[in-house]
């Protein structure tokens, strides 16, 4: 039937005639009998149109390049997901065919689980390497291991007989660069040259680090994480999950964090790691050929990432579930638990840190604690919110004025003086001049009897008295004060130089920082209410469960609260951040006071803006994301967001069986959408489908390779059979085979509440807009996240990607 | 210019002319304009269209009923979804207006907290109470304790200090029934004292519950599971998790458990926290009036449930995830999380167990295992998925019979039987005597020094030397081997007896029976392998790690595995059951075993079938339940699924502006569809809206009540301004207020793929389906449901609810 009238109306607008309406002479009853008949007719009608839907045209009639996708477009996630059914269903007809497709069917039911098999395996050893480096570059700045040149301070020490327990760290193989050059180990000059080769080590690290980024592998820098949220989003930057960016990400990821700057590996392990998963799926084409497939795959990744920077595989599944992936199904939820378990496993096996632990701070307390400590877990909490909300206004503030301005033109130097002021800085003070994991490890373990960190100078200690319940809860020693005044300055030191770091051109996490930051004030706070126990023992807070000399108070689960709090500030994760604290801790008993700070510092974030550092990030570069936590609550209607405006031109249409060759070109070239809406005709604007214009060019082009006949004044149409021709007219041009007959659509009413539902959850590029059954106009990804960011105040031309 | 149309096709029909499309008559050069201005024609019209939503419209002339759903009826959750935005928007919009509307928003901003922590702390205090009732009942078959009536038997003899610890059972206070009838502990006459009173109480057990259940409250019967999942996909069961049923489920749950019937308390405990969940919900207008969002509360709910029943609050929320939810935003994360933990932390508080943990069967092991027993494990996982296969065919077919067959109508006479049989042929066998719980932590425990058990009777042992390393890994005893015998007939009489006990008519859950049938196969292997150790320690695979006397195989860590494999073959959960394992044993080591044999029994049991026993019974009883987790994998379009089918009458529409109320009422009358779309009318078939039945008799009976001069003759519209009519006819009823206009249409050339996933996604109770912009028929969620079943080869009728 409506093969019948798209006829009739190319006919007579052949003829010149004006063209009318067929169906306006029927009346009542042909016309119902008509519409009730068609349907049947259609699918029943032999071959007038076939039962196969566009996809398996799109199979029938391969045109090679058709189905992929440009660099900074946006995928199409119903058209992956159905192509890659159709694949499934493929291999599964054929399967009982022979021994050999079987096999291919069992490889491709099997591929699934041998990628996250092979990414969690690449993941766990990358990531223990990159422990394993760091460390001993780190421990470069400081020193050299005579004996063995490879080992680390630790590791050299350890074969040393010679020291006691309290004075492990030093070691006659163990060499600081001051005895190695001047000689001697104490001094004023042994300290001006250990100061200058650590200023000039942090240097060299930094500036190859940022070389290395610049000349080989631009993606490699920042934490990566905005990026692979964008990309599991399915946006396709090619080459940010490549082999370049793997491999420079690595190697500079070593030098960043030995460099002493303000950062974290924790990030840049999630990139890491996406990039194995980017790079194995290209071994099985289920995963290479189907961009919505290979996400699964990344989303995997990202969980094994988290994984083995935290060593919680639990936390790791949650972290890619609520924190980075898109689209979750429950299958990527089993296979990303065993990629992110596989990954765990392979790190313990190579144990990094010698503890047989994934982590370098590990811990277990052993007191509980007390209903009236939730009152500093919130303040910490309130901290945690502050701080997150400042770091992102701060960071985003330099990040933009660097985009703008000159000064974002000489990156290696800006990470010079940068990684030159952190050194210079750090190095007097023992709490910034060490390793930041190691800070946070010192901070989150409690004071035990064989503690030898300042921090633990308490006055029995002092006395010689060594028993474990006499070391906390003790007056403090000026040993404890030097250290609190220390540990405030490192604490002002971190947070000025983690806002001018994040966003340097070097591989550069966020969590470390962070958690460092909040674990310095937790302490503090912690020593704090310790001291004030000890001093104020009799009041009614304290009386009936802090005696004199009990160890009541916890310091180190305070410093660990108090980093939740900061990492919850700035990324505002909730489950997943409880959940990997919780696996560090291992116990259950210490979830309500991590919950109870995390939840505060989420709201207190909240209150003065709902973004997380990851999409303020992504927002700054105009990453077209569409946020699924964010909720859209105006009331707009689709017709006021749908294209075209008012004052823009009428909507660029094809209609399906009047263009030739020549105006069809004539219509890709005058304009730049990415798709065309294909109708019945101009007059009763009736939608018949969607063609992408990657899609016509493609088929155009090789259907005049291909094709004898194919002129510019060929007749293109998109209908099942070719529309009745003049007999010299050129061989017409059948485009069926590209045409969406399935496109999604919604009416002018539709509250955008719904239509932005609709392309959170389905995953959709477009969307077109009817009117009681006539096409209005179109509504893209682009045009939803401009309508959001005008409703935001924002810019809406700060979105750039298509 | 839509209604320009509507009104010029209206006053044709009324002079009885054959109708004719206006636009025919119009040139290319004029459609094009009035194309291109007319959406902004009405967007900026003056009141020509309204820029407010339908909804908004809802909201103004709100009829009372409208927006409410039926018994038994599916809801749209895009509706509840926008309802609950609306609501939203305007307690935000009033917020500033005064105090007492601030107030107002923070109560509403803080009910969803409220709701959750009123929950979780329900649920805690139900789970301790039904913990603690349960044991003293079960004990109450045995015995009683004459010192203080209401203490348990363990209880009984806490007090007691005249027994050693290896005799810490028996104590002069607490009286078994022989002694307090015959006045003699030992004998046969006291045997079958005790064998009567044991069948006496589980008969008089079960049959209160049976009789409770059946008088006050029949919902409470199952585990039920099944019928939450079909609630939290949106179907409506009014009474189901109503107060009644949480008093009859909680009271009955106890019986039944005390019962000694084959069944466990962990499935209903979820039932029993989704009723609190939903009785709290009625506090609070946010949840209590929509329905989506009261399936928020279900899902923290159920979170709860499973964090009690288990004591594993992360497994409970990834139960919650993976098994029963449907809608499962990143805020009900959180809170299921927020709750799960309330609920664990107020079950510890009443410590019902007595030894500070949340369960019976928390187990600490202190073996690593080796590589090679993982050939065990996986035997473990193909028992359990073959078990898992087996148990719901059997299961399945025995419900099916019951539901069939006169049998059915006598459910208490069915439930005394069972309940005989059960104890008569229980009360022999000490492994099936005893709580099952019990005996699942007797048989996940190790044989440390301390154990009595039977199980524990190696040889060293009953040579009096009792040091940990001797104990295990010795050469079994006699009383070993009896222990094995009469573990394998407890496996028989628990495997039939499951089979017919799940799906009678009390409270009974699955998880425990599942899990004891694993860990008694478990134990059997586990002893095995321990012997086979034993006896070949010199063979190449013991050799390397298993020297002799070395404690080198943990048959308590094969139990656990083995209950893992079973249940994950029963209820073929995955990531969950893991965690919730895994949160029992506490160690990150024996996660690979449990996913080893977890992914072993799911991919055995999926080889038989793909359905676990939640989906088997929802499709027995055929609820409409749209599994998120099924793939869809045919090559069926749109239009082979829609109704109306060739042989059906036409479509049921209504015209938007030519209808009487008369007609309207006879189309409603005659049909008994849920909802009618709206064109323009007949000969173009251009689609407006769609009207839901329910609201139209609502809002006409409405009218006819409250707005004079409406008759029988009265013209409906659902336009936005009354068609011109004669001088003469009476008041026109405008119904534009209870129409969608924003229905979901597809075309008729979708794939069913993609109508399955859109479906799914966005929760749609129908669908259009339109061709070139014409409507030709409509997809329900019960067709979907039909469809499917066809193409599984299964009885399509069966889908029964709509």
């Amino acid at each position: 039937f409506e093969m019948y009238l798209g006829r009739i109306t190319s006919r007579s607008s052949e003829t010149g005639a004006m063209r009318r309406h067929p169906s306006a002479h029927h009346g009542w009853k042909r016309a119902h009998d008509r519409f009730h008949g068609s349907n049947y007719a259609m699918s029943n009608g032999g071959g007038v149109v076939s039962s196969s839907t566009h996809l398996l045209d799109l199979l029938e009639e391969p045109i090679p390049g058709v189905g992929t996708y440009d660099d900074f477009h946006t995928i199409d996630w119903v058209r992956e997901k159905c192509k890659d059914r159709e694949r499934h269903r493929k291999i599964n007809s054929k399967k009982k065919e022979s021994a050999w497709e079987f096999t291919k069917s069992l490889y491709d039911a099997w591929s699934g689980w041998l990628v996250v098999t092979l990414t969690g395996l690449a993941s766990g050893a990358l990531a223990g390497v990159i422990d394993i480096a760091a460390d001993w570059m780190n421990d470069l700045k400081e020193g050299v291991c005579l004996s063995a040149m490879w080992f680390n301070h630790e590791q050299c020490c350890w074969g040393s007989n010679e020291t006691t327990f309290a004075e492990r760290d030093k070691c006659p193989q163990w060499n600081s660069w001051a005895e190695l050059i001047l000689g001697q180990a104490e001094g004023p000059g042994s300290y001006i040259m250990n100061y200058f080769m650590y200023t000039f080590w942090a240097l060299s690290f930094a500036f190859l680090a940022v070389c290395l980024v610049k000349v080989f592998a631009p993606y490699a820098c920042g934490s990566g994480i905005p990026e692979i949220k964008t990309i599991l989003s399915g946006f396709i930057i090619r080459g940010y999950l490549g082999k370049w960016t793997l491999m420079i990400k690595t190697i500079t990821l070593v030098l960043a964090v030995a460099s002493g700057l303000s950062l974290g590996k924790e990030g840049p392990l999630v990139h890491v790691a996406c990039c194995c998963g980017n790079i194995f799926s290209y071994l099985f084409p289920k995963y290479s050929k189907n961009e919505a497939k290979k996400r699964e795959v990344l989303s995997a990744a990202s969980a094994a990432g988290v994984s083995v920077a935290f060593g919680a595989p639990i936390g790791g599944v949650l972290f890619s579930l609520e924190e980075v992936s898109y689209y979750f199904p429950l299958k990527t939820l089993w296979r990303s638990f065993f990629a992110a378990l596989v990954a765990a496993f392979v790190l313990r096996s190579i144990n990094p840190f010698g503890n047989s632990r994934l982590v370098l701070f590990y811990v277990e307390y052993h007191t509980p604690w007390y209903l009236f400590e939730l009152v500093p877990f919130i303040l910490l909490g309130v901290f945690g919110g502050l701080w997150g909300a400042f770091f992102i206004r701060a960071n985003i503030a330099w990040c933009r004025r660097r985009k703008s301005t000159r000064f974002g033109k000489y990156p290696v130097l800006e990470v010079i003086t940068v990684a030159a002021i952190t050194a210079i800085v750090a190095f007097p003070n023992p709490y910034t001049r060490q390793n930041t994991s190691e800070l946070i490890k010192e901070l989150f373990t409690d004071c035990g009897p064989l503690e030898s960190s300042q921090l633990c100078q308490y006055r029995s200690q002092m006395n010689g008295t060594r028993a474990y319940s006499d070391v906390s809860s003790q007056p403090s020693t000026p040993g404890v004060y030097s250290a609190m005044w220390q540990l405030c300055l490192a604490l002002i030191f971190k947070i000025v130089m983690t806002i001018f770091t994040f966003g340097l051109k070097v591989p550069s996490g966020l969590f470390i920082p962070s958690m460092a930051i909040g674990a310095i004030a937790g302490r503090i706070v912690g020593i704090a209410v310790e001291q004030l126990a000890y001093y104020h023992h009799d009041w009614f807070l304290f009386k009936e469960w802090c005696e004199v000399g009990a160890d009541c108070i916890t310091p180190g689960l305070y410093a660990m609260v108090g980093a939740a709090a900061c990492l919850g500030g700035v990324t505002r994760m909730t489950v997943s951040l409880v959940v990997i604290v919780f696996e560090l801790t291992g116990g259950l008993e210490y979830i309500v006071p991590l919950m109870a700070a995390v939840m505060t510092s989420k709201w207190v974030g909240d209150a003065f803006g709902r973004e997380g550092i990851y999409e303020a990030h992504i927002r700054l570069n105009g990453y077209p994301f569409l946020d699924a936590k964010e909720e859209f609550t105006h009331t707009t209607l689709a017709r006021e967001v749908m294209r075209p405006r008012r004052s823009d031109p009428p909507l660029a249409v094809l209609t399906q069986d009047d263009l030739t060759v020549e105006e069809l070109q004539t219509i890709i070239s005058e304009t730049s959408y990415n798709g065309f809406p294909v109708i019945v005709s101009k007059e009763s604007q009736r939608l018949v489908g969607f063609a992408l214009r990657r899609d016509i060019t493609i088929a155009i082009e090789n259907a005049r390779r291909k094709q004898e006949g194919i002129m510019l004044n060929s007749r293109v149409y998109f209908t099942q059979h070719a529309p009745t021709l003049p007999a010299d007219s050129p061989r017409p041009l059948k485009l069926r085979s590209i045409l969406d007959m399935s496109p999604f659509t919604v009416t002018d009413h539709t509250p955008m509440e719904i239509v932005v539902d609709i392309f959170r959850k389905l995953g959709l590029r477009q969307c077109l807009v009817t009117h009681n059954g006539r096409l209005l106009g179109i509504i893209t990804k682009k045009d939803i996240l401009r309508h959001m960011a005008q409703m935001a105040n924002q810019d809406p031309e700060s979105i750039m990607f298509n």
